[in-house]
């Protein structure tokens, strides 16, 4: 109904090319070959000989799809007509002046009577493969699907994607996303089998865990999604209530979603772009060797260097294919990779051909990078635009036998030769760097594994009454994590009664402070009576808290301090967080998230994930720490989460793991609003 | 001479497009209305009516440049007969067969006459202001100077900027740099009027300090310099004698070069292009803050979110600007930064130029950028390419007074409209963060303050025997560097002596091991004699070295690890290091270089731009380190490296640096081999 209805209406058209209402009709009237268009204008009007119809209710018979683009205060007319005259879809453009629940009561009465709504305020809805075109402007025609909450950008990509040969099999303009999501509309996608690679812009998640179990979908159908999102700038607005809700942020939890669900999460128009072209080539690299042919050793290089940004390699060939190489080059040349030219394209250019089915075939490298001045030998020699082509032609096909990768980086555009390369699936990019990072997400997709579905787990019956230490070390001590001896006392003779139960050394904490140790609440490594007493007259005084942990000071050897929390993001649900903690902490940033709850295997990864793994894997000779340990205290902490909805945030910082074991030395909880 | 000959004579001349011969020949003769040009051939022919001379000796008078374009045997004979024939610069693109040797003899001869010689092996030098074109390839013309080692780069820096709407004022090709060098090119582009942004694409720097002087007055001069080099892959490959010879890379050593010079290191053609295009505006940014105007939110808040990625701000607009823009936007609208421009742009195309002023004029915005669909209205609809024109041509106007510098991101290709921009100069740009980056390094460029000339201090009388701790530790006293009581010892019993003499705590230390930690030759706080004899005896049975060091065990509070240490480069000399230490030190690779000597200024500077370096001023309460003290003894480290020639490498790892000073742990040295 939506994408290849058997009849559409326009309401609103115009005879006026300045309007929308106008764009929208001779879209719609492109499929007439394959459907019923109907034009609707209450004050008439005609365009390419089909004449407006007053409203909906003149229709000869039922129409499956209504595109709405009458001003707003009569949308719900329209609709209330479209429904009666049988529309099971509406694609509402009209934007401003409806409420956001006048929206919600339109978009009810829509579902209501069985019927879908696309937007309102959305540009409308194409597919190219079903002659549907219910948008303005330009929408060339591929293998792209796209879901986008902004119009322009969908205009931009469509642009970048044309410049690249490709176009859009379909593009989905959400709006204000009232009844079909980005979830609805990737579904469709992935379903539909021309749409090869999906792109998505999303500012707006809704029900993210919905949206993961979709992109989870797509990556098991083997369909690439590549999602855009806002949000890298925001950060620093957000307030810090915790550390956890300071290291967690809104793109972060994005990307931590897009990483579980098999996605590629993008920062730009061209990015997608070019990462679409390079996962539409003929073969994806099955790893990250690239082999490089340039036509200078300036180029090679560079381009060896820009791999390895990404972590792609330029490793050495294997001796026969030098060899193979060496005889298609000018004397003296030894053939490395990069392999320089030097001259032997310009002599003849089936020696580009060469030189890519030696590398593609026989040096073992996943991809085949050729950078430099192919494809516009035509151009100054136009007697050569047949070989240059046939050059292109061949190296296409090689590609495609090989079933490793090809890149081109060219300083041509849009040649005879790079069409042919086109039109063969061959990426052609304009910049080394873009290259790069397109065949760097190819692979990176490849490797992405969705993991299995989250079972979420039944809330537990008793609520917790607050955040504090003592409510929280209870809490996570019956989840099975290990906290050191503790007393919780008002006094410092109760202090000194305890202390002699655990045992010195001992820790004094004050209760209840957002930032204890530089408030003067926290005192480490009393030896003694003596110590425990005039530790505690001076917090008292300095902090004037009611009440203090006595503690046994824990100070395993090879001991790597973590920060561990839960926060829970308005879309996405609960997200559990592991970082490196200490006085570092913040400075670094070097912290991993993972949608909760998590299982051991899945905190065990999140850890090793960090960029400071290494400290926890057995550092310089060090012994690994506890890793099982580990990733059971912040699976377990997820889940105490999960289980407790009447909290928004947990944290433990420190988490103290060893090469015995991992022990929490503080925790807090935020309470949900 | 070399850019505004008298006269040229090209010998190797051909008829036959094929050869470069025949490309150099045609571009001489394009100077004719400027200057005479001979073509030689000693087989004869005739090219555009212009016969080819036997041979230089048979020219009518003295040529000042000479181009040799003939096979490699007859190189010499060539530059002979023309030094005979008074030439004064010869440029010699012939490539292959000579070896380094033979090249050296050569620029010998030339130098010795008192010419000069660019190349061998190079493509030629053109001046687009003086129509010289002595190369391959089209060479647009433009305000760039360009200065390359690699002739395909600049073919592709020339598509790159054309599509820019830029191009060359000169092109030289460095070749092998037998003569002429780099710094020579780029001297020569500093002093000529025309060329307004310097570009520089090296691969060998020879003498990196003579290049650092250069770069340094072009800075000076207000010409950028944006240099491009090769090797940010190699670091990988580099052998770690020592932790500063790994933590020293080429591509550091030429970053560092470029900061304290003034100049600009970039990555790559496309990031190298757009920067000069940017740096070629109206006017410069004088600081971070950018107003953006989008003609969607979702593009608006892209552009916000890859300004951020480079250090740009996107603040809030003043108020009266807000109500400027709200005149100008549809009902309802609030303006914000970004502005949203909400089809105000499509319901009249002045309301772009009305937003851009109010941005400009108003907003306090250091920078405005236009993202969107503008310059590409006339597309659509060609009645509307004057009006769009004009619309361009204001912003243009606008920005070029009101001072601050606007950027475009357009979705359109080379239409008229982007072209009145162009030649306006105001950077238009095909990609978010493409127009982000550039935007940014223009940003930088304008904050680059060079450093003064560097004095090398005369050499030390008395040559250093052995890198060892002992030796380093006593050349480092006499510096001025602190180091704990130490005594150096061979067997148990003097060990025991010395401990009485320094004082329990100690600290021992197997001399001569690169990884004492890891080799069981670092024994920490031993309390007693008992504990040291103990540790004496298990650490001679497991490292087995004959002389160990009893120390003083310092554990000032408050203090941060540094590792500092001096490295010479081939190309740059003495390069001194700082960085973050402790066994956290390789993991992270905090470290930061800057040429040595270096003043106490230049050290905390080197201190201070360490990612870490808020854990040296005082990081969440604790006190800040003696600053002071840490820059002095990296200052003085670097000054005994210079003094002292004999030295390759010289290393103090740990640095102590505490509240209190700055003590060294450990230090070493390696020899000039």
């Amino acid at each position: 109904m939506l994408f290849d209805p058997r009849s559409v209406a326009v309401v609103g058209a115009s005879e006026n090319p300045q309007k929308w209402g106008y764009w929208l009709a001779t879209g719609a009237l492109t499929g007439r070959g394959r459907r019923s268009v109907h034009l609707v204008n209450r004050r008439g009007g005609r365009l390419r000989g089909v004449p407006f119809l007053p409203s909906l209710g003149a229709l000869p018979g039922p129409t499956e799809h209504v595109v709405v683009a009458v001003p707003p205060g009569q949308v719900h007319g329209t609709v209330v007509e479209g429904l009666a005259a049988g529309a099971r879809c509406f694609t509402v453009i009209t934007s401003g002046g409806a409420t956001a629940d006048e929206e919600r009561e339109l978009a009810a009465l829509i579902t209501g009577h069985g019927a879908r709504l696309l937007g309102p305020n959305c540009m409308g809805v194409v597919d190219t493969c079903s002659e549907l075109r219910l948008s303005w402007g330009d929408f060339p025609t591929g293998d792209v699907g796209l879901v986008s909450q902004s119009g322009n950008l969908a205009l931009e990509i469509g642009r970048l994607l044309a410049r690249s040969g490709q176009g859009f099999s379909r593009f989905v303009s959400l709006g204000n996303q009232r009844d079909i999501d980005a979830a609805d509309a990737i579904e469709a996608l992935i379903a539909h089998e021309p749409t090869r690679v999906i792109a998505a812009y999303v500012e707006d998640f809704r029900d993210g865990r919905r949206l993961v179990g979709v992109l989870t979908a797509a990556r098991q159908a083997g369909k690439p999604v590549l999602l855009m999102t806002v949000g890298r700038s925001e950060a620093s607005g957000r307030a810090a209530a915790s550390h956890t809700g300071a290291l967690i942020t809104a793109r972060a939890t994005v990307a931590a979603a897009c990483r579980e669900a098999g996605a590629l999460l993008l920062d730009s128009a061209g990015e997608l772009v070019d990462t679409a072209v390079a996962l539409l080539s003929p073969a994806l690299p099955a790893g990250p060797k690239v082999a490089v042919a340039g036509d200078s050793g300036g180029q090679g290089a560079l381009a060896a260097d820009a791999l390895a940004v990404h972590g792609l390699s330029v490793p050495p060939l294997p001796p026969a294919v030098s060899d193979i190489l060496a005889a298609c080059l000018p004397p003296g040349s030894v053939p490395g990779n990069p392999v320089d030219l030097a001259g032997a394209g310009e002599a003849d250019l089936a020696n580009y051909a060469r030189v890519a089915d030696a590398l593609l075939f026989g040096s073992g490298a996943d991809a085949v990078l050729l950078t430099g001045y192919f494809g516009d030998y035509a151009t100054a020699n136009p007697a050569q635009v047949a070989h240059e082509c046939a050059v292109a032609r061949r190296m296409a096909e090689s590609a495609r036998a090989s079933g490793a990768t090809l890149v081109v980086h060219t300083m041509a555009r849009d040649t005879p030769a790079l069409a042919v390369l086109r039109e063969q699936g061959i990426p052609v990019l304009e910049r080394i760097e873009h290259a790069s990072a397109a065949l760097a997400n190819a692979l990176r997709w490849t490797t992405l594994v969705p993991r299995p579905a989250i079972e979420l787990p039944n809330p537990a019956g008793d609520a917790i009454p607050d955040g504090g230490y003592e409510t929280m070390r209870a809490l996570l001590r019956s989840y099975g994590l290990t906290f050191p001896k503790t007393a919780f006392v008002t006094t410092a003779d109760e202090a000194a009664r305890s202390a002699r139960r655990i045992g010195y050394p001992l820790v004094l904490k004050a209760m209840g402070l957002a930032h204890k140790t530089e408030a003067g609440g926290v005192a480490l490594d009393l030896r003694d009576e003596g110590a425990l007493r005039t530790a505690f007259a001076r917090m008292r005084s300095a902090t004037g808290v009611a009440g203090y942990a006595v503690e046994a000071m824990t100070r395993p050897p090879h001991a790597v301090e973590l920060i561990a929390g839960v926060r829970r993001d308005p879309a996405f649900g609960l997200v559990a967080m592991a970082g490196i903690g200490g006085t570092t902490a913040e400075l670094l940033g070097d912290t991993a998230l993972a949608l909760a709850p998590l299982t051991d295997e899945g905190a065990r990864e999140l850890l090793l994930s960090l960029r400071h793994a290494p400290l926890l894997t057995g550092w310089r000779g060090a012994p690994a720490v506890d890793l099982d340990a580990a990733a059971a205290a912040i699976a377990a902490l997820a889940r105490s989460a999960v289980e407790h909805p009447e909290l928004s945030e947990i944290e433990i910082n420190p988490l103290l793991v060893h090469p015995g074991g991992a022990v929490a030395l503080d925790a807090h909880g935020v309470l949900a609003g």
